[in-house]
C-alpha cells in the first residue's frame, strides 16, 4: 500500500491542466473511489454537483455524500465522448457526453448524460467547481452546431 | 425608437459584474428579445446551451437560432430563485433554480428548473459562455447542503 500522503501530493501534481483533472474525475467514476473524487473538487463550501435527475448538491461535505451514495452501488461504467473546451488562463468550461451503462431488471442499459464541468485553477492546482449532469437520453444526441431549419 | 447601436454600447456598459449580465438574460428572456439575448453571450463559437430536455447547441449561430425557437411561443415567464455564486476575478459559476410558468392544454403549469450560468470577463464586458438547464422538475427541490442520513 501506498502512503495515502504521497498518493494526495501525488494526484495535487498531475491536475496542471483542466482535462488531467477531468481525466481524474472519470477515473474515480470507474474506479468508485470516494477520495481520489474529491481530490479532484476545490475545497470549497460552494462546488456544486447535479446528477442526473437530482438536486442541487452543494459544498464538500454534501457532494461527498452524493458520491458516497453513488458509489454504494459500485464503480460507475461511465465513457466520456465529445469534450469541448473554453479556457482562459484560470478557468476551464468542458462540455462532455457521458456514456453511462448499468445493469437493471432489463439487462445492460446504457444512456447518454449530457454534462458541463468547470475548473478553476487554484494554488492547488486545476479543481473541479461544478458538474452539472442532465437526465440520461437513450440515444446520443449530436452537438446542434449549425442553425437548424425554420419554416420561414 | 433608440439608435440600436447606442442601445448595444449601453447594454455592454451595464455588463460590468456576472450578476448584470445574469438580469440581462433573463430580462431577454421575459421579454422574448432575441438581440438583447445574444448580447448577453460572448462572442465565440465555443458557447454553449443546454435547454431542459434539450441537445447541447454550440456557438453563437446555432445558440441565436435555438432562443429564436424559443421565442416563436412570446416571452418566456420565468422567475429566478435561489442564486449562487463562485466567483473569481474573471469567471463566475453561478446556480440558478429557474421558475417557467407556460399555459398547456391542462391550464397554466409550473415547472422548477435548475440552471448553471458560467461568465467570463472579456474586454466587452462579463459575457455568459455556457447555459446548463435540467429539464423541469413539478417541485422547487432544496439544493441539499448537509450530508444526508446515511444507513451506518
Amino acid at each position: 500500500m501506498s502512503d495515502p500522503r504521497a498518493r494526495k501530493v501525488s494526484q495535487a501534481a498531475l491536475m496542471s491542466t483542466a482535462d488531467e483533472t477531468e481525466a481524474s474525475f472519470y477515473e474515480a467514476m470507474q474506479q468508485g473511489d470516494l477520495d481520489k473524487m474529491m481530490a479532484v473538487w476545490a475545497d470549497d463550501e460552494e462546488i456544486a454537483c447535479v446528477h442526473p435527475g437530482g438536486p442541487r448538491v452543494v459544498g464538500t461535505v454534501a457532494v461527498r455524500a452524493a458520491f458516497e451514495a453513488v458509489f454504494v452501488n459500485g464503480p460507475v461504467h461511465v465513457q466520456v465522448h465529445h469534450v469541448r473546451r473554453m479556457e482562459s488562463a484560470v478557468c476551464a468550461v468542458h462540455h462532455v457526453t457521458e456514456k453511462v451503462q448499468a445493469m437493471t431488471e432489463r439487462g445492460m442499459e446504457t444512456a447518454y448524460v449530457i454534462a458541463t464541468n468547470v475548473f478553476l485553477r487554484t494554488a492547488m492546482g486545476w479543481r473541479m467547481v461544478a458538474h452539472h449532469a442532465s437526465a440520461g437520453l437513450p440515444q446520443d444526441l449530436p452537438d446542434i452546431t449549425e442553425p437548424r431549419t425554420t419554416l420561414h
